[in-house]
């Protein structure tokens, strides 16, 4: 990685200017980018009580430093852009503190040997540096390290590098990359139960040898005041990148998830791989899957999915998988996947307790070698019809059905006109669809002559076939509906059921009367239907006057405007069209009347 | 959002041709855009052994869901896209199970009911449905709700709206965005306490009405297949967004992280908003600066200081601060910022365990009101001179180090034009910059005639001003060198310091002898002062042929490949021309020599 910039770590803060310069190069949600780096560990300090800086450096510490005498302190860190890391991971069971540098720039050996200090005045017993493998970083905290322990202090330093990019060594070794943080993890538990410096350092370092990651990428990432780093035409993917934005071992033609994690996983474990993590059939592993930055987490729990499936193929017994966000390469649109062989008192160092904020809650059971499913609960068995008939015979509900049906379809093109003016001019098409599903339906079998298990059956049928809110909100209608009459057939039980319905679709459907939807047609009939309550009415007169009310009330929705549904997060335009949805309501009421006077009902 | 699919969830993975499709829409990583709903909810509970999922619907449910008898069930969820949400949040103390639609769709009636019948039949003694207020949602979580009750399982429904973007109200009514998170938290708080369904209804609908959330985004996202759903020009930022992509409420010119932190908050608090949170001087609050997906951690960091501050400056106490990715929007660059006003019981609520594992470790102490930085240590004070000197007088070492000086001043334009070959060809600047330091040095004072002391300064002095690697390389040599001779200067001394010093060099600069580095010189000098060790050799004679073999070995450098350092990561160029460092060091070694030789020292 780039080498340090040594001078000291003055924020300056709000340059003037800055806004234009990002702008730019790349839009960054940033006040300066010569006080980036100072700004982010600021914000995650001051949102983190367990957490406090050094003055004068930037630098983080556990803010109960002083509960730590006579324990080896950890310290880690590094260039910024890389968060969480590493301060995220400074809590007990982690990192007692970390120095940051500039973006992708190694901290300042003042502060790296500042920090040293104020865990040594803390009354630490020795301190470990846990550096990851970048010339920059060696050099300063190894420089911080031989200025400490000229001063008497103990210091002991692990340089980690887990990348399995190089299929040939190179002389600057393996890089450091997100492995780094379960070195972290390890070092941590061991500190926090009490080990010596001396045996961290030894345990830490077999450990880290036992490690491999290899990150891949779509796109680049740009550091703040400059362009990306890279280029990559929308074809292709990077692969065995660094954290830094810097270029790949190699290109590969874009493919899915699941061939580009069989490549990753080839290409860690491939015997010719110099820098290989030894993983085969019968490996115990920890996976991490880490977010570069900038990918969605869609895609990460798909590159998951892809990796527990790839890795078990093979024979690979998974004991803990950490998936989110642990080193990034600021917004980096690409993951890393690393595997650390495990072996139990090692499993045991990973699952210890940790208050690292970004250490995430994990579970301690092995994934591989569980059930991931249970089986979904069996459909209620049906109860038998025990209701009185509404009335009618199934024969003449059929009918009455097929008459409903027959006016939809009829009405087709006239309701998607009347929709496109206002909507994505498909209603007429999903109430079509909806009277083709019930002529389907009617095909099978008679339709149960209990209302309450018609309008059930019918919920049911329109939600899965009509779609769409109106199938919803049909269904909603129908299902809440059906609950009163249950029980009981007669008029008070219909009006009821007229009452459910409407409120059902007010509460989840959020409209009112007057929003122009098809709630202002039932609205209407309802109103008149209320007269059923009174013993003495003629049914077909308050029917009649009910279908009538509810056409008048759709007409009236041309002088409305959109007071629900998506749309109206938007606009609230005013049209001289009536809602399809009310017309459509209001026709099948018509339907519904003119089949129960019919000769054949 | 967008209305529900209600077709039924039935994975089609792996569909030809998808890879294609993404490539020519954007770049996703990927299996099938029909599939990665699946995929991803598939990684997550695969990855958490405290999940699973129930068959046939795409449904995640706690593993532990038989340990639930007698308590109430918590169940939310909404379209996919929004990872870590929802089913992140599942766990003890939070939710007992998600419901995800396809990417920013409705979950389907179907497998809500699926999932409310699978928690009812562990032995739950009600369900409380949590959802975020759109169309799609509300439709079909309260049409599983109806038919819950119709099978005669308790259900209850919350509808959450937290969007604070719309200052005038629209009938739809706000939003539900990122607060939705808090609102799991408290609710599994009551439900793990054994709280009633009636109980926690209650409870959660009076929090949900204390808080507000404000999003602002960089640019926007893509849902897989699609091509981005806005665009913004390099200097826009959208303000007021929800989580699915669409546009915002309106446009600003690009700012300060500062700046549209302060926008945010006055939109969010101000009196005219009637979507408002009512937060004001004295309120104690909750913050969550939530990643809309893409940003980088180092912006997010940069937004929560400027939200502390802002809120701070205001005179808010800020309780408890959450950072991270909570509700995203795909890959989406922004931010959401969220604050629900909060007394010590609904704290308590907020701090309760929960092992869901997107919910941060994060401190139980108040943000608000504790130091954030502690004074570093000061330099320890300097022991006092107790070294014989070296044999040479304050005034005979400031005539070395002059000599050593003058000669890299007269070979900058020759060291800057062989790095010109190798690398950024600032190698003699940057010796000039060294030698110039030194001399301004020796102008404040006489330098200690202590050679432990001389070479401390000379560390310091050279980290400090000369930079780059080779500052930091000549420090880690003359602190390393330094040791040996704090007790002793005699011969021997002078060998181990030398052998610390390459020591040093090596171990933190991984270039061993051969590298094409200084280190060749040093090391070629360093065999030959071996015989130092021999009481009876003459000192000048010794040192001439030190220096005629560093002489000897920098030339050799010219057949040398680079071998360490960074661009040895990238490719192994054969130059020419000796390595300019080597040179250098070669030319450091004969101006002390002439230097020891000539009258004056």
């Amino acid at each position: 990685m780039p080498f340090a910039s040594l001078a000291p770590t003055s924020p300056s803060r709000r340059l003037p200017g800055s806004t234009e310069e990002m702008i730019q190069t790349s839009k960054k949600l940033l006040n300066t980018v010569a006080g980036c780096a100072d700004d982010a560990l600021a914000g995650l300090v001051a949102c983190n009580p367990s957490l406090q800086l050094l003055q004068g450096h930037r630098v983080a510490l556990r803010s109960d430093l002083d509960s730590l005498k006579g324990r080896v302190a950890l310290l880690s860190g590094g260039g910024s852009g890389h968060e969480p890391a590493h301060a995220g991971f400074i809590g007990k069971g982690m990192l007692t503190g970390v120095i940051a540098g500039a973006v992708f720039t190694s901290p300042a050996v003042g502060s790296i040997l500042a920090a040293i200090r104020a865990v040594a005045q803390a009354g630490t017993v020795g301190t470990l540096l846990i550096v990851k493998n970048y010339t920059g970083d060696r050099l300063n905290f190894g420089l911080a390290r031989e200025q400490a322990r000229a001063e008497g202090i103990p210091v002991e330093m692990v340089v980690i590098g887990d990348d399995s990019a190089f299929t040939v060594l190179k002389k600057a070794g393996r890089r450091g990359l997100c492995g780094t943080v379960l070195i972290h993890k390890v070092a941590g538990a061991l500190a926090e139960a009490g080990v010596g410096l001396e045996e961290i350092t030894d345990r830490v370092s077999a450990v880290a040898k036992a490690m491999g990651t290899l990150g891949v990428s779509l796109s680049s990432c740009s550091v703040p005041g400059s362009k990306p780093t890279f280029e990559l035409s929308p074809d292709e993917v990077e692969l065995g990148l660094g954290i830094h934005g810097e270029a790949g071992v190699r290109r590969i033609k874009m493919a899915s998830a699941d061939e580009i994690v069989t490549l990753m996983l080839d290409h860690m474990t491939a015997s010719s791989n110099v820098s290989r993590v030894p993983v085969q059939s019968g490996s115990s592993v920890v996976l991490m899957v880490n977010n570069l930055g900038g990918l969605s987490f869609l895609e990460l729990g798909t590159v998951a999915d892809a990796a527990v499936r790839a890795l078990e193929g093979r024979g690979v017994k998974i004991t803990r998988a950490l998936v989110g966000t642990f080193m990034s390469a600021l917004e980096m649109p690409g993951i890393s996947l690393t595997l650390l062989l495990v072996d139990e008192p090692l499993l045991k160092l990973i699952d210890a307790e940790t208050t690292a904020s970004a250490w995430p809650n994990m579970a301690k059971v092995s994934v591989t070698g569980r059930k991931r499913s249970r089986p979904a609960p069996a459909e209620p068995l049906e109860a038998p019809d025990s209701t009185t008939a509404g009335g009618l015979t199934s024969k003449q509900v059929a009918l009455v059905l097929e008459r409903v049906c027959a006016t939809l379809l009829g009405l087709e093109e006239h309701l998607n006109a009347l929709d496109r003016a206002a909507g994505d001019g498909d209603c007429g098409t999903t109430h079509s669809r909806a009277a083709r599903a019930i002529q389907g339906w009617l095909k099978e079998g008679p339709p149960p002559a209990s209302p309450a298990q018609l309008l059930s059956k019918l919920s049911l049928l329109l939600l899965e076939k009509m779609g769409g809110s109106s199938g919803a909100l049909y269904g909603l209608f129908l299902t809440a509906a059906a609950q009163p009459l249950k029980d009981k057939t007669d008029l008070p039980a219909w009006s009821a059921a007229m009452d459910a319905g409407l409120e059902a679709m007010q509460k989840y459907g959020k409209a009112t009367p007057g929003d122009r939807t098809m709630l202002d047609s039932l609205w209407a009939a309802r109103q008149v239907l209320q007269a059923w309550k009174s013993p003495g009415a003629n049914l077909f007169q308050v029917l009649t006057k009910a279908v009538q009310s509810a056409e008048a009330a759709a007409e009236a929705t041309k002088n409305m405007e959109a007071g629900a549904g998506r749309a109206s997060y938007i606009s609230s335009a005013r049209l001289d069209q009536p809602d399809p949805g009310a017309v459509a309501a209001a026709a099948v009421l018509r339907a519904i009347l003119e089949a129960l006077q019919s000769p054949a009902v």
